[in-house]
């Protein structure tokens, strides 16, 4: 992960494109590459979203690198380490969402009285 | 990055929440959490989007955090390492944007001559 | 829609907020808004997704209503006209996917040997 | 608006797409439409973003045509008026921003004390 935040900084500053990276942008950016994504899944059932094939598998393999690169991407310029967010945001939602709870619900942890 | 995969996998299947988490489900969860990060900047100019006050970056973070969970669990779900996906990605953007070519543009790599 | 239309130019300009409104920001408001629609039906199977409960539908139609209030702003802002926009993609539509090739099938038309 | 929701109607029937139009495909496929509106702007300034040159006008003209045929498709699946549900939210935000509380000021409406 350490590696890979250096490459993408380093990438950017190569090219002068740190001028382009402000998280308003990238934030846009990351969104655009999440619905190039989500366009492979569009029109499927949820069981066939589960078995892809060759073809679709390697191009969302792709879309999920470019996700990933703009969310580190992200992360870097607003100071974020992005697996120790969500480590933090595991532990709010272990209390939020008790297994007894929710146990098979897909409700928010909002929706529950 | 394996142990919170695993944390999360976790998570899901002591909630009986696998049954949800179809790819096709956790794409469009995982766009809803990106929404939620850009709605912090969708009033901001760049300048300010990269001068967060405390208030907002703490829930940048946090919003950061979401967007990582369900990153790594769709990516887990669909048996993809995003880290490697992200450094493959950035061998592909390095030979469609080299550095001499494209320095200071911010133009897609189908829209140079 | 042209009522809706200078409603919502008023609307905008009596709380001086033009100054926000930028195209580039109207669309991430826009996608936001989009997502709180798309919130609704992340965790539905499709057969759940049309058959709503009235509570559910209520607020989808809300975020619909949302959505398109920042659609027509920002055809406003850019000078477009969203419903002749549409009928020119229709008609687009219709020489890229005929009905004989096409027949129930998903697939993108370039997709199409 | 009658006409273009009739049209769409008739465009999916014809080519038996109907089963693949259930609102959680539809949000879907609107998100991915609104992502790619999104891009033409991801890396322009605001100001750039209110000046659009001649070919990404055009570009993005048919961007929103896109945007409107998923909505209106939408919401006729779910049987909502998209026009007067835009309507309704106008109201319901005229009660939530009092021009003379928020004038110049883009926080949320829960936002203000």
């Amino acid at each position: 992960m350490e590696s890979l935040k250096q490459k993408l900084r380093e990438f950017a500053k190569a090219r002068d494109w740190e001028q382009f990276h402000s998280p308003k942008n990238l934030v846009m950016a990351m969104s655009v590459e999440v619905a190039e994504l989500m366009e492979h899944f569009q029109w499927l059932t949820q069981e066939e979203s589960r078995n892809l094939d060759t073809e679709t598998s390697e191009k969302v393999r792709r879309e999920i690198g470019d996700v990933m690169v703009y969310l580190v991407r992200l992360a870097d310029e607003l100071g974020v380490d992005p697996i120790a967010a969500a480590e933090e945001k595991v532990s709010i939602n272990e209390a939020r969402y008790p297994e007894e709870k929710v146990r098979g619900s897909s409700k928010k942890y909002n929706e529950y009285e």
